[in-house]
């Protein structure tokens, strides 16, 4: 029997895509990467999974697992060969138990991040991975590339919200380890290496995550800062005097807000003057579990010495959830703003936070030195030190003629990330997009060391091959 | 050249221990176990430890990794072959550097676990991994074992303090993964497979952990309790009610404080009456970034309500530092009570919260039945779900007595953790002493997962042989 007419037997012929019913599932979401498939195969429980797991080792064809196809690296695009069957986790989308008294709630992995956060609610709970695909990215897709977002400050990335996977092997074996509990020291870390290894070890088909008690209150500020520098202090005034009621700490150059709202007028900066033109902002946002008065006077006092300290030159304090609600809209927009200004060569950095201010100073430099007049689009997680710098085009420069320097871009800011002790990808992961600049800025010895374990895992290879690790 | 006369040469015969001075590393410090060796070696660098392994690898000879020698499963000593080298990290313990800009702290792996708390707190932060060992035993021996402590509910296990490792190899290469990111995702999580792997997989030599802000002040009580059960539902309380504020909650069962302070008679109890003859007891610390007087109104208000509600029978609050060392104090002699009474059956277990009233009951009652009369001394990190659940001798019965029962008490024990979806090691690890435990616990497929990696990253089987895994 074909593999095809396998799989059909097995799974229904409705949950075998193939032709324009495949489509949806070969290109990811930005059609930055296109692949092609003998089949999309859609099982419904881990059982099928790994049957189907099966099947293909059988029939020697590499597995392509995809959760919302939301992945800005290609991680979950099949190659050209079309040789690949890539097996969608969309139905695997049950809440399968919340334990209150315990914090934990155990998902599959294609359950809708937004609807974990739901479930959660529902319960009484937090469950705080945040970020912008979160309508329709799912929590396996989260893991598998140990997404960030913006409350890793406080909770940490997905990585850290994990405490039990369930696993189907690149043999097809069900390794239940779906364990919720907080100490657990009996053998070599496996959930921690499945976690962020994009589909190249395994499929992750569920976790174990952690929950934490709703904040009672919430205050949101926009603050202008003349200086990256400031934004710096500042982060260190507000991780001193909040603690770890700090939830967010978000920074923007000041043009990727001021061209949001030149390119969407509904949204309104908050300032005005010299305050509107200031060369940085930051977003903070304090979480509370006492009460809305105790969170303002508190949000008040710290920011009150910052401004006194010259830190900050002017502040907006949401007054309301709906101005907190715009407050944040601002800061997502500025992705939909780049998109809408052509496309640009983005980067997705970490720095340590004693060094990223300089990290800013010099590699702008070397940008304009070469380039002179492209716009350095810098944004991102200061909390965590990772910056979204992205290079947009110069004035009257094409896209294509951006376009046709991104790896000269990439090499300038990659170099600069190294020389400052940094990562050249922080939160998205490296699927296809890294996968050839990795060796450049990784130790031999530390690539040999990760091939060894996915030949130990995945002997045949058959596990989204062609991410993350060469061939 | 023999590998003695190698390691010599490498390291001076001043650091090449045989015969007597070898013998306080060859034993445990609570002579649990003894073993014997070819020789200690005390390297003084990376560099040192690198080229000693790469000397091993030649001789074909296994090496031991050893911290502080506090470990508690015998993962640190040498079988009695005496054909190991055992290579002490004390000579590796210099504080590399501290970045408070960015809160990490790099140290090497033979510093003491306090003089890394010192070294921050000298600079203004808190580092909080904090344990009974804490000034003998050393990070890198923390680390190797991912130690837990008194401050996990807050601040996770000694895996979530570790941003960066520095490692030898099993091969006696350098890895340089000293990375102080917040986010890094540029492959696979061999930080995390290092930690918790009981150096059989390589030798952690350094690493960068993270600091926090030192707390403000802290509150500290005592609590009586009439049943584990109020504590379960004090401890959901006291993690709304305090949120991340709230940095300790163990739980005592009554007899283990009633004891301590019957053998310690300068320690006293807060409580008269029936509160000191109460069934059980909380110690509830709460740390607060705000003031002394925020922290005092916080507290007395979370625990007011818990009176209130009939959780708390009694209540004794810390009104200075002293007051607060003496409540920890209590707690912290109960191991030393224990040993006061001679040797016991101990495990050192998780359960899921929701479970773990339900756990203690039935476990109990098993052991009863079938020992009659044998002390279950229960006490431990209820906020973690790890207990360390001890029998004790029975009135009348001898050490011997009680130690020949042991494998039939943890054959109950660990038969009811499982049933509880508990762990078998929530903060020691595995070791020699529950090595030939765990294929009774774990599934033969995780096994050999676990055994795969060892393969990969230790092909020769060089690295802490007869640890975790069975050969």
């Amino acid at each position: 029997m074909s593999l095809l007419n396998a799989l059909q037997s097995l799974l229904g012929s409705a949950h075998v895509l193939t032709g324009d019913d495949a489509a949806a599932h070969l290109q990811d979401w930005r059609r930055r990467y296109r692949g092609t498939a003998l089949a999309v195969i859609r099982p419904d429980s881990t059982e099928q999974v790994a049957q189907a797991v099966r099947l293909c080792v059988q029939h020697g064809t590499p597995v392509v697992p995809q959760g919302g196809n939301t992945g800005l690296c290609g991680g979950a695009t099949p190659d050209d060969s079309g040789q690949a069957v890539v097996l969608s986790t969309g139905r695997l989308n049950r809440v399968r138990a919340i334990d209150t008294a315990n914090d934990t709630i155990t998902v599959e992995a294609g359950c809708i991040l937004q609807a974990v956060q739901q479930a959660a609610a529902e319960a009484g709970r937090l469950f705080p991975l945040s970020l912008a695909a979160e309508g329709s990215c799912t929590i396996g897709g989260n893991l598998a590339t140990n997404a960030g977002g913006t409350q890793v400050l406080r909770y940490g990335n997905a990585r850290e919200l994990a405490l039990g996977l369930e696993v189907v092997t690149a043999e097809g074996e069900i390794w239940n380890g779906l364990r919720g509990l907080r100490k657990d020291n009996t053998g070599y870390d496996l959930r921690d290496l499945y976690i962020g290894s994009e589909g190249t070890l395994g499929i992750i088909t569920a976790a174990t995550l952690k929950l934490y008690p709703q904040p009672v209150a919430s205050c949101t500020a926009l603050l202008a800062l003349d200086s990256i520098d400031a934004a710096v202090e500042l982060l260190s005034r507000a991780r001193s005097g909040f603690g770890a009621s700090l939830t967010g700490f978000e920074l923007m150059a000041g043009d990727c807000l001021q061209t949001v709202v030149q390119l969407f007028p509904q949204q309104r900066l908050p300032f005005e003057g010299d305050s509107a033109k200031s060369p940085w902002f930051a977003l903070l946002e304090l979480s509370d579990s006492e009460s809305e008065a105790h969170a303002r006077e508190r949000f008040e006092a710290v920011l009150g010495e910052a401004i006194e300290a010259g830190l900050v030159t002017d502040a907006a304090i949401a007054a309301s959830v709906a101005q907190s609600r715009a407050l944040w809209h601002l800061r997502e927009s500025i992705p939909l703003a780049e998109a809408e200004q052509g496309k640009g060569v983005k980067h997705d950095v970490s720095i340590p936070i004693s060094s990223i201010a300089g990290f800013v100073h010099k590699t702008n430099g070397l940008l304009q030195e070469r380039f002179p007049n492209v716009r350095n689009v810098v944004f991102g997680h200061l909390g965590d030190g990772n910056l979204h710098y992205n290079v947009a085009r110069a004035p009257g420069q094409t896209e294509a003629d951006l376009l046709a320097l991104q790896q000269d871009i990439y090499d300038i800011v990659h170099r600069s990330v190294i020389e400052h002790a940094g990562s050249i990808s922080a939160e998205h992961g490296i699927g296809q997009l890294k996968r050839d600049e990795l060796p450049h800025y990784k130790a031999a010895l530390e690539l040999g060391l990760m091939k060894r374990i996915k030949q130990a895992l995945d002997p045949r290879g058959l596990m989204n091959p062609g991410k993350v690790l060469q061939a």
